[in-house]
């Protein structure tokens, strides 16, 4: 199990086959393999070593795979950066991974004095965008046509593939350590479910690639041997467009995207019968969207992924007969590749229908947090990753996820974790405590919402703790809205109480009772 | 990755659905598992301990499938022995493997005095046939119906899963050593191509299970959670009719298997539709065969598997797709999980549609032969399995198999490796020198043919030297026709060339020439 191993197959197998489409630039297996073996060259020439990080602060593209191949061919481990983070969030990430090669495209570059000033050890930039590289940066196309290329170190199984940083409950990201049999457990055993994928087929990249979602389709479509296409970022025409014009088989989708493709007033006009499979996640799809969005993709199968970073990361599966069965409010079943179980504080397995905490066991677990061994021994105790999530499993195994007892909220797709705002929100001079919680949201799904208590005699506007939050956070976890209130519920430890600030936005809901 | 993982699973989605149908008796998930965890507690009872082996040697059955689940549980290793083999070839490979345990049906129980005093190492026999259990053997039923059940040890990944004898160029059978990350690589990687099995499909066992072929098919059909239909060995009607009676979807056959249903007086009155997938391997198939097979099967696809013991078993796979391209001469493309070459004797990759030998490289290759480094090393030199097969490669990636380097026949879909049969034929006492090769044969593919130089004077018929081999080594060794010559082509270094000797069977032909 190497990430690099399909590449090498299709290379035998089908050499002028188009790899990478990514607007009108194509590559096929061959010149791609070339391309990944020469910059692999050049990481080692600029000191690499095995087992260094390299970082990649990007939007979608054809070089993200090429990174995403690259990296582990030159025997180096992957980071790739969420790139909805601050350039604080950015650093300390870089920081604590130790990583000194970044690679950053032209959206990005505009980070790098932040980000250099708050992690001067960044010893490597190299500009992987279109146009001309700024000063101080590498050209990769340069080191490309330059680089010397390498054999494949050939990085696989037990070892380290790559640190994927995601949300702390601490208010600081973790790096969760996923090895190469890590994400090939995820992948091979989503596949095995028959439901996924379309043998030689076209994956649409449109969900941002740095995330594991997005990935972990990346690296089956590789085991496949089928071809990518990139578009930036999500954009409902240019998503539209690329699969009637590619013909695309295959994509990774979170809800909204799927609303906003169907509510687009000329989505009707793009013929959208290649698509065969969407795999969607991070929250349960409405049953009018998904009858519209039925009619819009006629022979899509629609498929539900639960899990989450930790598990590489496929823990369930809500496949198309569960979708036909009107089964939508579950996140599916356990998939063939993972065990999956609601527990008590105990660890002891709860009856059906009983909420407990959702644990996961398997080959996709990961490794554990970088650096941080009692996070990681407390995440993974008895055996079992604990994920944090409240839920239960009904008679025929399939789970609900009804709560997430590690208070975060879930907008846009976006994981963000309350505490994490709440201290940036505390930050400002006028607050004197608040608390932050999701509340329902059209668009979002849930959006972050603070309340607050000033301090005695002062004030503050919402647009006000916005900008201020977002200097020190990503803009998604700034509060979209606020609540100036004059006390908080507190427990008799003086713990707030935000299941009653939560029950006055959602009630007696699907999210909170079952 | 555990054997017993799909049981785990199966049991939480769907513990009332049937997971075995064995004649009139059918076992749920639940109460196999239970029989699992029942006998697994057995086996510790009578001192199996972690790494111990335990053989089976047994006609296909549900309590094949539930022995291949419960020595795992219970942390020892499989030995499933090759039904087809003599006494002593059976007490030779427990013996090697230090077996002290071995189950055995009522079939083959009549041999167990002949292996035990070939192997008085042999301390516990259980009876898992029907009837009652013989003296000096204890019955299968009623260690499940007293023995207190187990928690599963969960034995996986890298560790031991079993030790597969096969036939060895030496004459004495090697065990192969594989991991249950082995066995899985081959089985998902297999099904990652999207061509083979059913969800929720069912399975007939149909090839001897003890066999790598049919049990990469049981593990698949494990781990999907789909159900198993056994029949004791091959049989035209009895294969009809439980395809029919339990609409079975998925099954491995060999093409004299496909043959024999084909050319069945009854074949058409049976309703075949529910068939979706035949794996057949070991040898291709002739086109007419084929088209006949398709119009009795008319849903299903047939996928050739080419690949050995050591390989887990799977190397290449030819698709439906590929079958309806006429791509039958070709053994396949390598299977997602593995990569394939063909080298010169000194590793080298040929050029393509140039002889070599076939070697491959994955997480499927054995972690090597039992007790035997040498053979082991020499093997996988270079990180490569060397299979000993001739073959070349296409500019497709296609693999055609030309020669066996090892001088091996493939009889009936069983591997002979002539110096076995040579040194038995030798052995009698009118035998000066002898050559085994196969020979065209309309029923077997090929048949095994000894080529006799008798001493002076002396004389011996085809059925003589068949009597005396059977003494030696199982029936399907035993050559099927002579011939007795005065002189034999041999080399400068005195080896006889067996190149020369086959021409004159099958000149210039697919075999030898390409």
């Amino acid at each position: 199990m190497h990430l690099t191993r399909g590449l090498h197959r299709a290379v035998q197998l089908n050499p002028d086959r188009v790899m990478t489409v990514d607007g009108t630039r194509t590559r096929t297996f061959a010149e791609a393999a070339d391309r990944v073996a020469r910059f692999a060259g050049a990481l080692r020439a600029l000191g690499v070593a095995k087992g260094d990080r390299v970082a990649m602060l990007a939007l979608n593209s054809d070089r993200f795979s090429e990174y995403l191949l690259a990296v582990p061919w030159a025997d180096a481990v992957l980071n790739p950066v969420n790139i909805r983070w601050s350039p604080a969030e950015i650093a300390y990430s870089l920081a604590d991974s130790g990583t000194k090669v970044l690679l950053v495209d032209q959206v990005f570059a505009a980070m790098l004095p932040a980000i250099r000033e708050q992690y001067p050890d960044l010893t490597t930039v190299i500009h992987c965008g279109d146009g001309p590289a700024p000063q101080g940066t590498l050209s990769y196309e340069e080191l490309i046509a330059t680089g010397a290329p390498i054999e494949d170190a050939r990085r696989g199984g037990d070892e380290l593939a790559g640190i994927f940083y995601t949300g702390g409950t601490t208010g600081f990201p973790k790096g969760v350590m996923l090895t190469h049999a890590n994400l090939f457990a995820s992948a091979m055993g989503s596949l095995a479910t028959g439901d996924l994928f379309t043998p030689g087929g076209s994956y649409l990249h449109v969900a941002p690639m740095f995330h594991l979602a997005d990935m972990c389709g990346w690296l089956t479509e590789v085991t496949l041997g089928g071809s990518h296409v990139f578009i930036p970022s999500f954009d409902p025409v240019a998503t539209l467009r690329a699969i009637q014009e590619h013909r695309v088989t295959d994509s990774l989708l979170v809800p909204i995207m799927i609303q906003l493709l169907v509510d687009h007033p000329d989505a009707a006009g793009y013929d959208l019968s290649s698509l065969a499979c969407i795999v969607y996640g991070a929250s349960p799809i409405a049953q009018a969207v998904l009858e519209r969005a039925m009619k819009l993709f006629p022979n899509a199968g629609f498929t539900q992924a639960y899990g989450m970073t930790e598990l590489s990361p496929v823990a369930t599966l809500l496949g198309p007969a569960d979708h036909a069965a009107g089964l939508l409010r579950s996140a599916g079943r356990p998939a063939p590749h993972s065990e999956v179980r609601v527990v008590d504080p105990e660890g002891n397995e709860v009856p059906r229908g009983t909420v407990g905490e959702i644990v996961a066991r398997g080959d996709h677990v990961m490794r554990g947090y970088w650096n941080k061994p009692e996070e990681t021994a407390e995440a993974l105790r008895g055996g079992w990753m604990h994920t944090g999530d409240g839920g239960y499993m009904d008679e025929n195994g399939y789970l609900f996820v009804v709560d997430r007892l590690k208070d975060m909220i879930v907008s846009g797709g976006e994981n963000v974790y309350s505490a994490e705002v709440e201290n940036a929100v505390a930050a400002h001079p006028a607050v004197a405590t608040c608390a932050v919680i999701g509340v329902p949201d059209q668009e979002w799904g849930e959006r972050v919402h603070a309340l607050i208590l000033c301090h005695p005699g002062m004030t503050v506007t919402a647009e006000e703790i916005r900008t201020h939050a977002k200097t020190l956070i990503a803009g998604y976890k700034a509060p979209r809205s606020i609540e100036l209130v004059e006390a908080m519920p507190v427990s008799g430890t003086g713990k707030i109480l935000k299941r009653e600030l939560r029950e006055r936005y959602w009630g007696d809901t699907d999210r909170q009772v079952h």
